[in-house]
């Protein structure tokens, strides 16, 4: 990895990051006070559980530090895509909470847990139509990207709920799965900002190719602080592995091990309890899964960075950088 | 009623709705065959075993039909709202059937009976993107009514699940959940056909008005059809008696009676089994609530044809009329 992925971010760069997450809140709060407004109290305030419970705000960050890095000056222009895919990300966990049975979310309670999911299922549905009428202002082009996008989502959860417990997981479906699930957010986020931003489609695509490296990254790291455990994930430690989620590290360690090593990881896979923690970790270790999980990130991370660096430098692209950063510093 | 209400469509009308309901059909057919050839096969066919599977089409036809009556020539220019109106309401029955834990839709039987309630979800929530997809295509008013449309199908179907059971349940609480729940899609619908036909803003609003009081007739009918019964609706007679859901000619008969024969009504709604039917239908007959709800039926879809007949006399406007018309036949 290049020597000034490490550098630390300056004070300037901390605090513009703030600052955007401070503008996106702000605006997300103005949403849902304009939806009670208007008389849809009961659901606003329910999405706003855990819309306004905070959370990194990366999808929305990167979308605005995208436009600024494609050329783009209003950032007027912008905000409203930035909401859209932090309000299509936030209705896409409230249901997938629903469906793996999650009791937190960003550090609150989930919603089908405080109201039952029959009004979650509504929650979230709401939270889309919010993003879907901020992305309707876009042109079709757009509109499209962002179309794809979810449709994306909704094919790579089928596919992961057809791999769940399934030890024969190859690499390639892995990569097809969180590629649609995590990553193609990340991706149609960013080329979307550029094409906002006046740029053409091929460099926006660009653009778009580097959002994709980085949620490869973003995803595999999740995916090591499954197994390392990180108290911010806000979910505990092996919630995948206890979910039956082929995670990277599982699957190269299935594919890699052999004989005994290999029977006894898939017992322990299968039958996962908090007492088979150790032996996971042993196991995986034995396998060189966690050093090859880092190595990926490391790999997707050099990528993403490299083709941002073919973007003139400025204090946004230092922000982005910094930005990508973070991804890494989450287990590091 | 006006007489003419009871023309008889003429096999001119007839043949033009039945072309009208094959080209919408061949339009959602498309969509989910270009979904499997872009590589979503597995959502797009789960979700086209309700898309496909029939039904009405009254909502993309009153779309088709009201740009028409507005003036609009180029049919082309409306379809992907029509589409996007289906496609929309599709997505809001996947999920209301997975919180109603309905066994069949559209005579076949549910995606959650099918593949579970997790791919129920995911279906439902991909039908949403194609909708919105679709309307996104359109200029900001347009997007902004649909969205409005979608956020009060949202916070209706709260109020209406926090009304299940509720024998206290007012006629205006009743008016504000199925004028948000099912009259305000219809209304949305001819408001923005009207739109893109190039209609003014307030004429397009009477167009509207004119979908609202069609839907809330349209709604009133299937409170009626619930107790009484029809095949062709394709649930089980009282489904919403046993769900606990608060129609229109329960809501009645509970204001109107008194005494031991209130008490008795309180104690069938609760307790609804299949054996207390004729009990049901004798208490809301002595409270005149089945002719109640028929009368305002009646009121509903005149106000409705005065509103259309300010239109200029066409082919469209007939074929609306008759429309109109097939939603009294439902149980006349």
């Amino acid at each position: 990895m290049s020597k000034d992925l490490h550098m630390l971010p300056s004070t300037a760069i901390e605090d513009r990051l703030e600052a955007g997450r401070l503008e996106i809140d702000i605006h997300l709060q103005e949403i849902i006070e304009k939806a009670i407004a208007k008389g849809h109290g009961e659901v606003a305030k329910l999405a706003g559980q855990v819309l306004l419970a905070g959370g990194k705000r990366m999808r929305p960050l990167l979308i605005l530090l995208a436009h600024e890095v494609a050329g783009g000056i209003d950032r007027d222009q912008v905000i409203p895509l930035a909401l859209a895919f932090e309000l299509i990300h936030t209705a896409t966990l409230v249901h997938d909470d629903i469906n793996d049975k999650a009791k937190q979310r960003r550090g609150v309670p989930t919603i089908h847990e405080r109201a039952g999911s029959e009004k979650a299922m509504i929650a979230g549905d709401w939270l889309f139509v919010q993003g879907f009428a901020l992305g309707g202002r876009y042109d079709v082009t757009i509109v499209e990207i962002m179309a794809e996008c979810c449709a994306r989502i909704a094919s790579s959860e089928l596919q992961q709920l057809a791999h769940v417990n399934d030890l024969a997981t190859t690499p390639e479906d892995y990569y097809s799965i969180v590629s649609g699930k995590t990553a193609q957010p990340f991706a149609a986020g960013c080329q979307a900002a550029a094409l906002v931003a006046g740029l053409g489609p091929e460099q926006a695509r660009e653009l778009g190719e580097f959002g994709m490296e980085l949620g490869l990254a973003f995803q595999i790291v999740d995916d090591l602080l499954d197994i390392l455990g990180d108290e911010r994930m806000g979910k505990p430690r092996g919630a995948d592995v206890i979910e039956g989620k082929m995670t990277l590290p599982l699957i190269h360690a299935l594919t890699l091990l052999h004989g005994d090593s290999r029977t006894r990881l898939s017992e322990v896979i299968v039958g996962f309890n908090d007492g088979l923690w150790d032996e996971l970790v042993e196991l995986l270790t034995e396998a060189g899964s966690l050093e090859y999980a880092r190595t990926l990130v490391r790999n997707h991370l050099d990528r993403a960075l490299s083709i941002l660096r073919q973007f003139p430098q400025s204090e946004a692209r230092d922000c982005i950088e910094s930005l990508t950063q973070m991804v890494i510093d989450r287990y590091e």
